[in-house]
């Protein structure tokens, strides 16, 4: 090293600020749980804490969205930037899609593309940052909110989620927790971590309850219709009449390609209040000034939402209902860990520990640690969530890693079961 | 409407300050003057005033780009997330690319994927704006920046760059806006908007300059290797052993594709000053709460670059050439414009407007407004960019247009021309 530079004072420094927020992240906990693998155990790791099953040929996407993609690259027509909100076609074709299900119609100027639905939460809480506001997040919940929110000093509080009601949402917390500061609640649903899938009734309730205080809604429905329980996936917008609602999505968990970074915002707010309190504008401002998603696979979305056949969104949620029962079915056979509720959607189960169980495990995190490193499965603490002694499990697997990863499982509780 | 929500209070707001730090941005000018174009002119809109010639046949992007995006897109193998300061490949590949013009080796780990150059800008000015920090920016810039850091509220200074001297930094200035909170100076070299090329030996008095003040230089080097005049481009990384150099760039301009969002920033710090000040810890923390480029686009970066042949480089080059050649002698036919410095570089000439020559046009605006009205053609106002009495034309478009553009200029030259 030159010996001036390092004597020099250069007054260079990064804002630590972003350390703190993103010091819980899926992606930081899993990093860390792979760093505790046994490089000698010769067996395949099998990847339980992840969100992204698009590894595993079963779960390959529809030839049908590949094409879309392809033909308009190839067409040459969209290689120049985006508009901000996003291209037109785009919009239009993410209106009518979600305007299925709605008693409403949607209109291409409430859609407003994103680089998936991280993107739109990075948005979103920057838009609604305000000084002194705050916002509602569930608990357990995506730790993403919690760092975007410390990134954009959005003021958070947490009410939880009930496991004992198939992890609906305490209202009563909800109504206790905000006051005239407060902007906005956030749902997820079809629910990570927990797998439930909200009732019709509890959504309006919900709604209701935000109409009371006054807030917004968001819904994070990315997981929207990887449902195989008894509850059907009841888009929130639903609700629009009753309260104002932002939805947000992307097509990577239903179309299984997250790395395509497609997603989008959509205010289902046929009341205007959105509108009229200027968040509208804001969120154009902002989207102003950021990066768009990329011009040709945005070109393609009308082709993907139109090409995909039935089949291939009825044969996703089969392989994960099958995966789902398998992983009710065989967690049964460990004692240490209980299911509250059998999971009807999203890709995930929300599992409680019963560390007096077991022998020499501290929490959450050591167990995860310790079957990193014993067994070479990943499984997601649930001190990342916000919920000590709970457990996060991926079932949306190859099935073979599935039973092998419950097996393996099974072998780590006898090894360290109590000697009662 | 529903009268109940009308009368209802809601606590919703968004932060206005993205409205006023978006205030001014090229897109926005640019709509403005499109909302002026008179819809009953039958003649084809000429564009001068964008920075994105991909529309242009002449300047579609080579196959072999195509090709490699598409094979990663049909292999499967890209669908799923990507990490967060991007995949091996892609960094790897993009180490190789920029370190080929430098006197050291680039490691996969100084470089970082980002959604274009505007991604690198948005992340780089949120790290660098720490509490009371201040960055001084080139006046005429790139209005993004200035966005970008009143979003993050980072303190922005102007020094000026000098038309006389083929708009070079005017280092004097520099030397006297830095303070001890001063954090990073940023060039733009191809220059947007001068259509200059730093000399060798300017850059190396820039770095200089930064390394008395103890300071970071940010290099914008989007347009890299668009340069068609007698100074070759030279990587402000190559004096990476003065000062800590940020060089952000993308393969946006080169490649003619700013719609597939694919850019890159990489710390050329062979002393590790930025790694030692946390500057690096902070870029991954930040990264790994954002959302990335999209994964297969960044997978087709080592085809990308190995692929493409020369000829597609230097025909590009041979076009903006000529382009530039016609736009420099079709100036001097209208009197009340004036070109300080030849482009030899970018896709922008920066011309001065004499608006004493002028009847009835108040400023640099009122000018390009009338323009848009009356001919069709848009070109940007100086203003737009922190530089009155200045426009800022595109050259990079079909060569007809550009032709016809100046007659028509040369039209309302006459047409305003003050009776002397
Ligand atoms: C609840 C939730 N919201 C948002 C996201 C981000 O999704 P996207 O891939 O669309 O950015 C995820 C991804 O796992 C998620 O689980
Ligand atoms: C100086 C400068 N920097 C950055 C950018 C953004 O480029 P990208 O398309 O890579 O986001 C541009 C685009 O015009 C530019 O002119």
């Amino acid at each position: 090293m030159d010996m001036e530079s390092d004597n020099k004072k250069w007054c260079l420094k990064g804002n630590k600020e972003f350390m703190a927020a993103s010091s819980i992240t899926v992606r930081g906990v899993l990093d860390m749980l792979r760093e505790k693998l046994n490089p000698e155990d010769s067996r395949p790791l099998i990847p339980l804490g992840h969100g992204d099953p698009s590894p595993f040929s079963c779960f390959r996407t529809t030839p049908f969205a590949e094409i879309a993609v392809s033909d308009a690259l190839y067409s040459g027509d969209f290689n120049g930037y985006s508009s901000s909100v996003g291209i037109l076609p785009a919009r239009r074709a993410i209106a009518k899609y979600l305007s299925s299900d709605l008693p409403y119609e949607l209109s291409p100027d409430d859609v407003f593309m994103t680089l998936g639905c991280t993107h739109a939460i990075e948005i979103l809480l920057a838009v609604l940052a305000s000084p002194n506001a705050n916002i509602l997040l569930p608990r357990p919940g995506f730790p993403l909110y919690e760092a975007r929110a410390a990134y954009s000093h959005l003021e958070v509080r947490h009410f939880d989620l009930i496991p004992e009601k198939d992890w609906e949402v305490n209202l009563d917390s909800v109504e206790t927790l905000a006051d005239e500061n407060t902007v906005a609640m956030v749902i997820i649903n079809p629910g990570n971590p927990c797998g439930n899938v909200f009732k019709y009734q509890h959504l309006q309730k919900v709604a209701e309850t935000a109409k009371k205080l006054g807030i917004l809604v968001i819904s994070d429905e990315v997981y929207g219709h990887l449902t195989f329980g008894s509850n059907p996936f009841v888009p929130m917008g639903v609700f629009g009449e009753i309260t104002p609602i932002i939805t947000i999505g992307s097509i990577s968990k239903r179309w299984i390609v997250p790395g395509w970074r497609l997603g989008w915002l959509v205010t289902n707010d046929p009341n205007g209040i959105l509108k009229k309190h200027e968040v509208v504008d804001c969120l154009k401002s902002l989207m102003n000034i950021s990066t768009d998603p990329v011009t040709f696979i945005q070109a393609a979305v009308p082709q993907i939402i139109e090409n995909t056949k039935e089949d291939f969104f009825s044969n996703i949620v089969d392989i994960l209902r099958e995966a789902a029962d398998i992983c009710y079915n065989r967690l049964k056979d460990i004692p240490c860990i209980s299911c509250p509720s059998k999971p009807e959607g999203s890709m995930f189960v929300m599992v409680k520990l019963n560390l007096d169980l077991l022998e020499g495990i501290k929490d959450d995190v050591d167990f995860c640690s310790k079957l990193a490193e014993e067994e070479s499965v990943m499984v997601l603490p649930g001190s990342t969530l916000g919920f000590k002694h709970y457990l996060r499990i991926t079932f949306a697997v190859d099935t073979s890693y599935l039973t092998d990863g419950f097996d393996r499982m099974k072998a780590f509780y006898q090894r360290h079961a109590k000697i009662q």
